[in-house]
């Protein structure tokens, strides 16, 4: 399986393709990187693009690296708009003590937060003293949607990607609630490892998710439990805003996250925080508390 | 008074300056206009490039346009965050009927909403039947601002601008509370016209602002009565979320808005909403509703 990914390599960021432990320089093959380096200029570009990148990925021909002499970094360094959708499976709704939604509940999640894939969950102490994980499916709109049936919907997804909705439950639960600060700080949203387009995941409704903490399991479910599927959340928010291409979302995590366990569980300077999804691979991200004059 | 403005003539966006009812092209004097072509790369070449900014608006040597003949477009059409801030004038808590903060509130007002000074506020029959006006003072960041002190706030701010938060009370306020998705409707966001660098502005506490519908006052306050000023909330964000050039922040609306009137006054297909703040100007944008087959 190809996976698009950017990478820094020589103090540059760039579009690239992730294959069996190589990854090419897209960038050097012609495509697209834009201002910001990374995959929205190929994301931007469309189905033409697209189809420039698989046949530059078929021949190979650019230079490559091998991966571990490179630096992943977020898919998109900067997303348009980072949507967030809160209570999106039942078994999370319960351990949370609230109601099923009637409708996908959307919170923000500013883009200053998204870090790559094996970057640092930083915090300063004083700020926070209960930072909580969720795994979640994140998909990256490609086509422009306003407006769109749930039956086409899918139509304007271009990928799939990771993402660990790093929260910080005080901030969150602060009255009268600051969902989109609490999870809205610097690093709390690392993504990746990989860009996955859309026709090589297939139905993203059944794909397997984890995350263990320090090794041990804490969260495992699987994408086809989700309340609001992909289709339904593409249509329902493209109601009200058009999704601009590079608009990630992320789309709910499932239960077994931290502040609903007894005793609470939050994460403390150097945990070591892994998430999984079938057919994209895992983020592994390490906690660090940035201590007072440190 | 010179202002900063972005326009469109003959088919461009391109960044520019405003005096005496002329408008100076800033790109065919030099100046970055990005991708974008708005005032997004000037703001975030710094000081350097708001000197050569100052010097080409004293020459006055580039083209220019009669501000009659070009169209007037949002200071920076996609911001990197537009961050809304709730409930952060006493009269107005009082009006909602909620309690005055202990800190400032953030909301989320995707991007997609942005428009500029006169463009319609649009939405389509069936989405919303409760859109309401808010007048705001928005600041735009200049200079990069993490964990910076209360007392050099300021510093990071660029300029000022007029936001008009156009709210749809009935997504808003539907359970378990939508605020992000209530304020983000495409064309929810009139922004403009112009951004008024913070040199020319000078005490930013000092502002009187007014909204008018339909030539009736509805809103009529001063910056003096925030709870949380300019320079706290700079402080207060960037405690936990690095604010990058660029990004807009409104900072309330005072007394007034539709939905705490009695009858509750929302607007209507035609209605004409005038948002003015001193030494900016105003904006001026009409409601247009999509009917349902139209």
């Amino acid at each position: 399986m190809v996976q698009l990914v950017s990478f820094t390599q020589g103090g540059r960021r760039r579009p690239g393709a992730l294959k069996a432990g190589r990854v090419l320089d897209l960038a050097a093959a012609g495509l697209p990187a834009g201002a910001a380096g990374d995959l929205l200029a190929l994301v931007e570009g469309g189905a033409a693009v697209l189809d420039t990148a698989r046949a530059a990925i078929d021949r190979w021909a650019a230079p490559d690296h091998a991966a571990a002499e490179v630096r992943l970094e977020a898919p998109i360094a900067r997303p348009p708009k980072v949507i967030g959708i809160g209570l999106n499976y039942v078994d999370h709704c319960r351990e949370a003590g609230l109601p099923e939604p009637q409708e996908p509940v959307l919170f923000g999640k500013y883009s200053n937060s998204v870090v790559g894939p094996y970057d640092d969950i930083v915090w300063h102490e004083g700020v926070t003293t209960e930072v909580d994980f969720e795994v979640e499916l994140g998909f990256v709109i490609g086509q422009r949607a306003s407006r769109v049936p749930e039956a086409r919907a899918l139509d304007h997804v271009f990928g799939y990607t990771i993402v660990n909705d790093v929260t910080a439950r005080d901030i969150q639960f602060a009255p009268p609630g600051q969902w989109d600060r609490g999870k809205s700080l610097d690093t709390f949203c690392p993504t990746g490892p990989a860009l996955v387009t859309a026709d090589e995941i297939g139905d993203p409704q059944t794909l397997g998710l984890r995350l263990t903490l320090n090794g041990a399991e804490m969260q495992r479910s699987n994408t086809s439990n989700m309340i609001f599927g992909i289709a339904h959340l593409v249509a329902y928010l493209s109601r009200t805003m058009t999704l601009e291409p590079g608009d990630l979302v992320a789309t709910g995590t499932p239960f077994g996250v931290g502040f609903a366990r007894k005793p609470p569980v939050f994460l403390k300077d150097g945990d070591d925080c892994i998430a999984e999804i079938d057919r994209i691979g895992r983020i592994r991200n390490r906690a660090r508390v940035v201590r007072a004059g440190g």
